[in-house]
């Protein structure tokens, strides 16, 4: 089968590899989308970062680069390993794609994402949606209903601002401001908007805040060089602040307008991934009494994620800004995001 | 009467002041100890900070330097203003030095200490404790019961100790690392010790260590300079990593440490004053879930800080390391603070 396979920094190739063979519970996809992921792009430029170099091999998957990239995707069920009977064939499903060490607990409730060496598939190894067939642990794949296989893609970066919201603590009727309309920015302010928040983004790209507004996912879409984006969040909320903060731009400034525009006692989660440290005035901090959070990933949230989606609250074909085949993956779809990120959002790879 | 009152920085002078006179819903306090907190030697160093500077009236008292000093004070009754009736001429007290606006909820479960221009008396005016008398409003007297007047004086930064504490969200059975011994890290110790966490502390001064050995607050006293202090932590938790951190240093090495001590989802509280920004590894705050929290003064802590040191479970007079007259509070106070800061922990003044 064709897969996309990562060998080293600026080195993606499009091979023929054997496809992957069904065990005792595991379940054999047919991918039918997979979306390219900031991830992947920082992997190609400056990786290996999550990758495992060549000789490097990850300590619960065993592998190392070579491996098979993409952590966004979603197929269809063509056969189920031995005792696997809660699924049948024929169903479309996404993935979570952990690599999780055998003796976590990954129950409900557990906090897996945070156990030692967690990787995910798609980047560690065990397979990734850029090639025609996955087989996947029955613990990772979840039915999706009636969705459609292409949004559904889409599910994966949906879970990750489904559980930044999760860790916020925010709820319905709170004020949130998200600093960064990219596509975590985005997705993110959908979960929000779904769960009943009123949502404010600042962002500074043209194409971004279009997108913010045409998708409908921002009440109020703000741009830090035409405004102070703290003193209007504060105008909006009675003189007090957001109730929540999301930083999805690993920029300083973004930070500490967040800092600035949170109410006292409120809560800054931080969802992007820095290439640096951050910069952060501990007064601020402490005068307002502010709770700095890390997110990472997902533990627990895509059922809640899927039934966003299939009960219509979130809308995501909107964010499908181009579909591509897997030969064209560098050209049409790396490049496509590196040279001009700010008008497209995900790009989605039919294998 | 004598006080001790604020002109400008390195200018404090003992003067002869009228006694405060009684009003309506207040009461009037001889004040029997109060202690020197590192926020009066910044302002005598480097301020004013929280001070209103001469010509510039804070917003809710309406004073301005000079202002009496001290706001950490423990006292005897001598006369209830018209309408308090649930105190008694002759009872020990101690007072929480809040300035609050008068519109502000200052009742159970309200975060008062984040209101607007919330400020301290014995800094923006409305008195202070290095003087022999002050009024105060019914609100911020509270009765301390067989507690002797002496220990009572550290009750407002055991105070600090226990709004951190309450931050942390933290319980018995937890392991939490402080890094920095001085007074508040002391204190702190104090009450987490009480509330049957284990306690581990990093100090770098001898003095100090020896204080957290020799009070009984610490299980475990790490030099930073001697063991690398996150690799112990882990040791000492199964690998895991404290459950809570607290930074009481405003030293970026410690913030470093920290980061790298708690255990995945721990909890960071910062309990110190910066004055300067710090630089966070956001990396470790997002890939951990760290949450990294401000905490400010107290807020509806002074009644479960008084029942700790009444019923035994934290003892005070181990911390007083020295006692002067109001009219040494320059040399033997002040100076012996910033000269010999390591070897005191809390200086107390009789006025």
């Amino acid at each position: 089968m064709k897969a996309a396979r990562y060998y080293a920094r600026n080195d993606i190739r499009i091979e023929d590899i054997p496809a992957p063979q069904l065990l005792p519970g595991t379940v054999a996809i047919d991918i039918a989308w997979c979306g390219i992921c900031g991830t992947d792009l920082h992997e190609y430029r400056d990786g290996p970062i999550f990758i495992p170099a060549a000789g490097h091999p990850h300590p619960i998957s065993g592998e190392s680069a070579p491996v098979t990239m993409g952590h966004e995707f979603s197929g269809t069920i063509t056969a189920l390993g031995e005792g696997v009977t809660d699924l049948t064939v024929g169903e479309n499903v996404v993935v979570e794609p952990y690599i999780i060490g055998a003796d976590v607990d990954v129950s409900e409730g557990h906090e897996y994402q945070l156990s030692p060496n967690m990787n995910f598939i798609g980047l560690a190894g065990r397979g990734g949606g850029l090639s025609e067939k996955i087989v996947v642990e029955r613990r990772w794949v979840h039915p999706i209903g009636d969705i459609p296989l292409d949004a559904a893609a889409l599910i994966e970066p949906l879970a990750v601002g489904h559980h930044a919201f999760v860790r916020s603590g925010a709820k319905s009727g709170d004020v949130a401001l998200i600093g960064g309309a990219g596509p975590i920015g985005l997705l993110l302010a959908a979960v929000l908007k779904a769960q009943g928040l009123t949502v404010i983004v600042s962002e500074l790209s043209q194409a971004r805040k279009d997108m913010a507004t045409s998708t409908g996912v921002a009440d109020h879409v703000l741009d830090p060089s035409q405004t102070d984006v703290a003193e209007v969040v504060r105008a909006l909320t009675g003189g007090l602040g957001a109730d929540v903060g999301f930083e999805c731009s690993s920029v300083n400034a973004v930070l500490d307008t967040l800092l600035d525009a949170v109410r006292p006692a409120g809560v800054i989660v931080n969802v992007s991934i820095w290439g640096h440290p951050a910069t952060v005035d501990m007064q601020k901090l402490v005068l307002k009494e502010i709770d700095l959070r890390g997110t990472i990933a997902y533990a627990n949230d895509h059922p809640a994620t899927i039934e966003l989606v299939r009960q219509g609250k979130v809308k995501l074909e909107p964010f499908i800004t181009a579909r591509i085949g897997l030969d064209d993956l560098l050209d049409k779809g790396f490049d496509a995001l590196i040279n001009h990120n700010d008008t497209q959002v995900k790009i989605l790879v039919q294998p």
